[in-house]
This record gives C-alpha cells, sequence and structure tokens, in this order.
C-alpha cells in the first residue's frame, strides 16, 4: 500500500485510488447553477450543459464536480467553473461561502439522489455568469432555458433526479418557482 | 385628512405624512453593505459612506433607505445604490431577494438597534461592488477599508451600533470576522 | 390630525389609520408555515388553516400577520402563532432571525403575490409545532399535510397564490419538494 | 490492497485506511454549536464540551465528527449529538439541512480553519437542546455560557482557531455577536 499512501501525491487521485477512497467515505462535491441575470440581479435564465453519454443518450447536466485534497471551496469552483465553461465565461463567484442547498447523493436508490459511483454530499451554489460560455471536452453545449422552460418534463427528463430538484430549489430560493 | 389619503398621490411622503406613520407602523429599509470582491469573489474591503452631520460631527454609514409603496425591495435597493455610489458604481445585486440579516431599530434604547426617528425593519445584503463611486449630496465621500480596518474602534467609533453590527455580521456571514 | 398623531397611542390602529397607513408605505408581516417534524427533524407535515370567508367560500392559509409599531418580528411571530394555532401548540421558534425567504405582496396583480388591500412585505419563517392546535375565532380548523398533498391542486386551488408558492419554496428550502 | 477495498466493509474505517483516506480527500464534518434558548426561542447560553488532552492541557470544543460512508448528514448530527451530550438531551435538530456557515479546516497554517490531522470541510449547525447533558466518555462537561461570556479570551483561548470563530459566526448570525 505503500504506493499509494506516498507523501509526494498530489490531490489528484488514480483510477484504482478514487475507486477504493469512493467506498469508504463520503465525497465533497460543487454543485453549480449557473445563472443570467439581468441589469438589476433578476434572474433571466438557467444554464445546463448538453454531455453525450458513452452509450449514445444525451444528459442535461449542472456544472459539477469534486473538491479535491488541499483545494477550498472557492478554488473548487473556479476550477470546475472554467473547465465546463471555458475562460470567458466571467462567472460572478458567491461572496459567501455559505450554500443554497446540500445535495445528498448515495449510491442506491431511496430518498435521497441517486449517483451510482459514490455516496456524495455537495455544496451547491447560484453563480451568475456574465460572459461567452464555450464548453469544452465532453460537453456539446451549455443551453439557456427561462426558468418556466428549465422545470418542464422536456428538460428534466434529460436530467437526473437529483440535479432537476437542486434546479427547483435553486428557482425557490430565488422566488421564481413557475 | 383627505389631502392625506388622496388616491392620485405617489410613493413619496411629505414630511407631515412621514411622520405620521413612523408613529403609527415599523417602516420597511433595506441596508446594503458595499464590498470589493476579488478575482474569485473573495472579500477585499467594505464601504462606507462618510457623512457630515448638521451639528458639525461626521458620521460613517451604510448604503441604506426606505422602501417605498409600489416598490420592490430590489428597486429600493438600485435606488439607494445609485443615489449613494452614483451611476457608474456597476452594483451586483443579488439574485436572491433572501437577506443574510435582519436589523431591527427601536425608537427608544433597549437589546436592538436605536434609531430615535422610528421603529423599522431593514432587510440588509451584501453587494459587491464593481466600478467607480461618486458619492453625491450630502455624502462626502465612500472609503474601503480590509475587514480588519472596519472593525476597529477608530472605525466603529464614527458609525452607529445598528451599522457597525451589520457590518461584523456580514463578515461573519462571510467567514471573515477578524 | 392631532387625534390620529397622539403620543399616547398604542400600537394598535383603528381602522381608518390603517386605512390611511396602507396608500403610503408597505406594510411589514410575517409568514409562518407551520410544520410537524419527526423525532430526528426530519419534515412529516405541513399545517395550513381552514378559513371560513365572509362570501361563502373557505380558504386554506399560513400563519400570517402584521408586524405592530414597537414589537420586534420574534413578538410578531408568538403572538399570530399563539392566536391561530392557541396556547398549547408548543411552536419551536426560530433562533435566527434571518427569514427562508420574503414575500412582496402588491394592491394589483404582476410578477409578485396579491394583496388587494395593500402593499406588503413579509418575513417567512418555518416553524415546528410540537403541541395540541386549537385555532380560534374565525379559524375552523387546522389541517395537516404530507409534502406530496400541500401541493397537489386540490389543496393549492383553496390558497391565495403567494402562500401556495411560500409552501413551496419552504419544501424547497427543506429539500423535500415532491 | 484488497483487504482494504473488500465489499462487505461497514461505514467504519481502520485506523490504517482513515489515515490512507485523509491523504487522499478533504473528509466531510458537521460542527454543532449547542445552544439554551428561552421560551420564545431567544439565545441564552452556547455550550461547549470541556475535554482533557493526552498531554494535560484542557480544550473547549463544540460538538463535532465525521460524515460516514453511507449515512445523511442528519444522521452524523444525531450520532454525534447523542454521543457527546447522552440520550437525555433532546437536542432540536435543524428541520433545513442547510448550514449557517461552511468550516474549512486545512492541515497546514494559512487563511483558513487549522487540523493537522487532515484537510475537512465542516457544514455548521445552530442546535437548541432543551434536555439533561451528561456527556460521556472523554469528555468532562458540558459547559453553559452567555453570549458575553463565549467570546472573552478566557473561554476562546481554551477553543481552536476554527471552533471559537464558528461561535462567533453562529452569534453573528443569531443577531447576538455582543
Amino acid at each position: 500500500m505503500s504506493d499509494i499512501a506516498s507523501d509526494d501525491m498530489g490531490p489528484w487521485l488514480s483510477e484504482e485510488e478514487l475507486e477504493l477512497v469512493r467506498r469508504k467515505v463520503p465525497m465533497l462535491y460543487v454543485d453549480v447553477v449557473p445563472v443570467r441575470v439581468g441589469e438589476n440581479g433578476t434572474l433571466e435564465a438557467v444554464g445546463l450543459l448538453l454531455r453525450a453519454r458513452p452509450e449514445g443518450t444525451i444528459t442535461r447536466e449542472l456544472v459539477s464536480g469534486r473538491v479535491l485534497f488541499q483545494e477550498t471551496v472557492r478554488q473548487a469552483l473556479v476550477r470546475h467553473l472554467d473547465k465546463d465553461l471555458g475562460p470567458l465565461a466571467l462567472p460572478q463567484l458567491p461572496v459567501s461561502p455559505v450554500p443554497y442547498a446540500i445535495g445528498q447523493y448515495f449510491p442506491t436508490p431511496g430518498e435521497h439522489y441517486l449517483d451510482p459511483r459514490q455516496h456524495a454530499v455537495s455544496l451547491a451554489y447560484i453563480v451568475p455568469v456574465a460572459g461567452d460560455c464555450s464548453p469544452s471536452n465532453d460537453t456539446l453545449e451549455l443551453s439557456w432555458f427561462t426558468p418556466r422552460e428549465v422545470v418542464t418534463p422536456e428538460i428534466t427528463g434529460d436530467m437526473s433526479e437529483g440535479h432537476a430538484d437542486l434546479v427547483r430549489r435553486a428557482l425557490a430560493h430565488l422566488g421564481r418557482l413557475p
């Protein structure tokens, strides 16, 4: 086991290490609901990533990812927003670290969100995005939806139950649940 | 009394009407803590208005003011920020209408904040300001202080007890209480 | 006007005074979502008051009412809960004065909640109730609904749009939106 | 490594496994500020655990501990409150899972809280305790302090910097920072 526990390892885990840790402890995540706001901060649209899955289906997702070892929550937010929305997105990161919601994902179905890979707990934030978004990697595009559109079955049907619920909780927090 | 209750009156009250209403009901206010934030949303400085008082003393204050009849909380925030910080301040208004704190001001000393004029309840917000501030009217200047400076007796000594407490609660909410 | 502005007046307003003030300033309210919780704080049911209206219809409502002059928000909460749920309800009042939502009611239809009587802004709280509720006065009963029931059209159809939305925002805040 | 990754392992980690995981990912914690409240929910006192450290010194601490694999945040709160305050403490668990603050502990000194053992992120809650507390195990006693007492150097000097800050942030959130 010495190869795994070596002191000079960075925050990145090998696939094998990640598999191991995932069976031992809850993983800490951040979930971000990207939004477009008007001049005075009123909500105009909610952004969702469109991703192609290996099995050929598509899925719509929030900006989401792990908090790494020795990384602050804020650094994790910056990293995932940059990775998923590109370097010109101009996200307005929250001044306060207090999330609007906590997401709890469990590997087996039940009362909480489902994530077959792991037990994860996410800190969820609403982040206004002012610039141009250019999704990268495995993301096909970032699409914007009005508060009314984003909760329709056409859109939520392409989302995981957890992400769809986090979007509705975000709209509720903003006083804009249709 | 018909002159006061006339239907065509706007949201603005005469001095006499304001005096009357102030003895009848709590007045609804907004209090704003203007802040400068770094690229990633980290708090850098807190802004306070420097005002000259009629009696020759000076006072440091938050952006603060009444919510008018038929005005939304957001409209009141925009109006007071524009009035106190000028048209080029580029405030990032909160997406969520939920305040980080409630301020309760009573006309007589006690456990709550003191406002000799009235019983007022304020919704308090933290608002990042990205542009140039040009205070107007009776405001001498807007000064920026680090989180450490803004809670020193030198600064809080020029503030009302209520505003000084709202600043400390804002720092606590941001995880930056020195 | 001296009869109205006399110094020895209590917090209670005459009908005439209330009418006057309602045309001048936003009225401050508290809205309370009463809930039953399990042993560990999990949400079990949401309580709604059933009221008979003068015109013969019924309506389901939250615990709601004005904050009076010289009254703290907490005192207003205690008073309205006592009035609407009776003296044995054992409400667990929030330790924090920060509301989970702000309700904005306007006298004319639009984007915000409607209250034909006035412009009102409410601080909304979720309050667990542990004891026996005995509604008084014009209240027929207090009924408890599961999170799933309380958002069905059968129930929300008997509520004002504002109260129905505050219930859904409460469920979202608790992570229990069906 | 098969002995560690075996499927039938429970949520508890061996010392060796815990050491390993602590070098790989941030650990998820809950921090609880136990409070005594008056009849109407007003804050009366803050509770701190008094612990004897192996090296002979004492320390004052919040109720605090890890969230285990497959355990909900609520279950972790119940477990740690029961362990630290005893079975008769009658804690009123929060209805909402949204914490009032996020604590970030890093193994090396810097801007964040210090925890030499690990990188940990805690969800922090304020929990009213109505019953009798009987600390167990390595805890000498649970002591109650007024809001004014609990922030004095006499008390905070026996606390970690992180816990002392979380107490002050809790008081600020409750509007009771002295």
